[in-house]
């Protein structure tokens, strides 16, 4: 299955890269900054995987989609700019200076004002930041209505990628809220944040948008949003998994930066439930600390393993996956056998995944 | 014209608030703070003229138009949303915590921040800004796929949302580029940001969307998009004027803040133009300075009058007016007669007010 996703990616890159270097290439010379910022949006979505713009594909291939693959190309391309922006802006609010193994966009143009001597480079690399995000929104919904997207189904979809992604903007919200709020989270308040923010967002807009240009039944994609719920509750525990006891080169990003930013994951949450009084104390020293020691680390990951916190969690992870893999067999019967397996495939990609 | 733009606030709030408070209600009671940016977005709405919303109808009006105002209301709406994500995230850029007569949305979210305790409020305030401006933006695009709005209008009218916001976005760097570099900034490129950040996205966008929903030729609509950068140019300079020249009551901001900021107007370069050295030092200090004093203000008033910078914009002012007058009267020959002259009203307006 991830071999079939990561396939897609060099035809996305191609579309991509012609939208922006061509059909667009007036508007940026137009604006001093313009060519600039095509090229550092190009540059760092193509630094992706591009794993949401190829479930378009997936979404589509589930309902035997045998059209020109035009539209479901321009739809990938709007979930991988879709997605720059949200990593754009969220690396501003998180204050992460690197991404897929390079300089966030932010960090990029803080890096820019200090060469120009600018003042206060850092405020100015956020402010860039955030334009170039809005920019990016705006070249992807500007392609939802390309000539190559059938306009009989343009509704359909701008519907489906406005509502999916004000969602994310919300939770995200309570994101940054859990980010600085020194309490503990409830279970089921983060599991609703994996649902909408990586389930929804992720997994369910792309195969939605997919089967649309694939003309599955209506009900059947609303369906599938609410099994792209559940890949999504799996793979974000597993990316805080990985978040937590990955490395830094498989990653691309920095070891113990979920730690730094206090993400409040459900292994966070396990942990200060559980852990004594004073391992406690400790605990909250790291958590949330602007630059954790190699050995606060390696301490939050020993209390992970003697409070039973990553079995434990790997357990809520397993039934998560139960319960979507039934949905897949049960709940999706006019979807083809086929299309069936490659959903179970993904799930399974997300169950299994090392990085 | 003034009073016509006015007067159709009253039925675009109604149906901001339908929308944001009854259509979306599932959506926003099902995060933590959905139900409550909901609310903020809907008060910062409604506390703008909303001026770029009511040219949507002043657009369809030119060319006659007699039909529904749903479709008319509904791209008003968005109109105000954009605006309002606008606000929301230059506010965040520019550090401006008043705004509309009222805290800016970052500042307040810093309030909420400040009111619990939590750690860094500016960042948490900033960060919640920066998603409370993207969602403004999914609400706007989900707003134009609404049934009210023909479908087969959509597709032309995404396309000049997305490419009029994008445009916005590039000239916003260029903006904030201006607002920390320390040199002076021609004169044409300072036209040229008014051109495409004022004109075409305050004037152009909602009189093309509007002249889109009456069916106006598209030649027509094009030249709507230029004599709307004529527009922009005009209200722009006269804005710079009142930012420089008014009362904070007047104008809902802090007076001096543009001085605070270093916006580099027509004023600005004229000024340091033509100061003489020592004055121009004694500038250079208050021009970017964090709270400069009433006597800093004061001191540049004095000295825009003395090198005649007010007058000699003033006349730059007139130029474009005049040419904006000739093409309304000669290049739309199409448009009825009374729509042209609705059109001068709108430049006379713009030429002359004082808030």
């Amino acid at each position: 299955m991830i071999d079939y996703l990561l396939r897609q990616k060099e035809r996305i890159s191609r579309s991509l890269d012609e939208y922006l270097r061509v059909e667009l290439r007036e508007l940026f010379e137009s604006h001093p900054f313009g060519t600039d910022a095509a090229t550092r949006l190009y540059d760092f979505s193509s630094r992706g995987k591009m794993i949401r713009g190829a479930l378009v594909y997936l979404g589509a291939e589930l309902y035997g989609y045998q059209g020109s693959d035009k539209p479901t190309t321009r739809l990938a391309a709007v979930m991988e700019l879709l997605q720059s922006f949200l990593l754009i802006h969220d690396d501003i609010m998180d204050g992460d200076t690197l991404r897929r193994g390079a300089p966030s966009v932010f960090a990029q143009y803080e890096r820019l004002g200090i060469d120009r001597s600018l003042a206060e480079p850092r405020h100015f690399g956020e402010a860039m930041g955030i334009c170039a995000g809005d920019v990016a929104i705006f070249l992807a919904t500007g392609l939802v209505a390309h000539d190559d997207v059938p306009v009989a189904l343009e509704r359909r979809l701008l519907r489906l990628i406005s509502t999916e992604i004000a969602r994310v903007g919300l939770a995200q919200m309570s994101d940054v809220y859990h980010g600085v709020y020194p309490e503990q989270v409830a279970e089921s308040e983060i599991i609703d944040l994996y649902r909408y923010k990586t389930g929804r967002y992720t997994f369910s807009l792309p195969l939605m948008c997919g089967a649309t240009i694939s003309a599955a039944p209506e009900r059947d994609i609303e369906t599938l949003g609410r099994i792209g719920e559940g890949l999504g509750v799996v793979f974000q525990i597993k990316d805080d998994y990985i978040g937590l006891f990955g490395q830094t080169a498989a990653i691309g990003k920095k070891v113990g930066s979920d730690v730094a930013a206090d993400k409040k994951t459900l292994y966070r949450t396990y942990l200060f439930e559980r852990a004594s009084a004073s391992d406690r104390d400790h605990l909250a020293t790291v958590f949330g600390a602007s630059e954790p020691s190699p050995e606060d680390i390696a301490f939050v990951t020993r209390c992970m393993h003697l409070y039973r916190v990553v079995d434990d969690v790997e357990n809520v992870l397993q039934n998560y996956a139960d319960e979507t893999r039934q949905s897949i067999r049960n709940d999706i019967p006019d979807m083809p056998e086929n299309g069936r397996e490659m959903l179970e495939q993904l799930l399974e990609y997300n169950l299994n995944r090392e990085a």
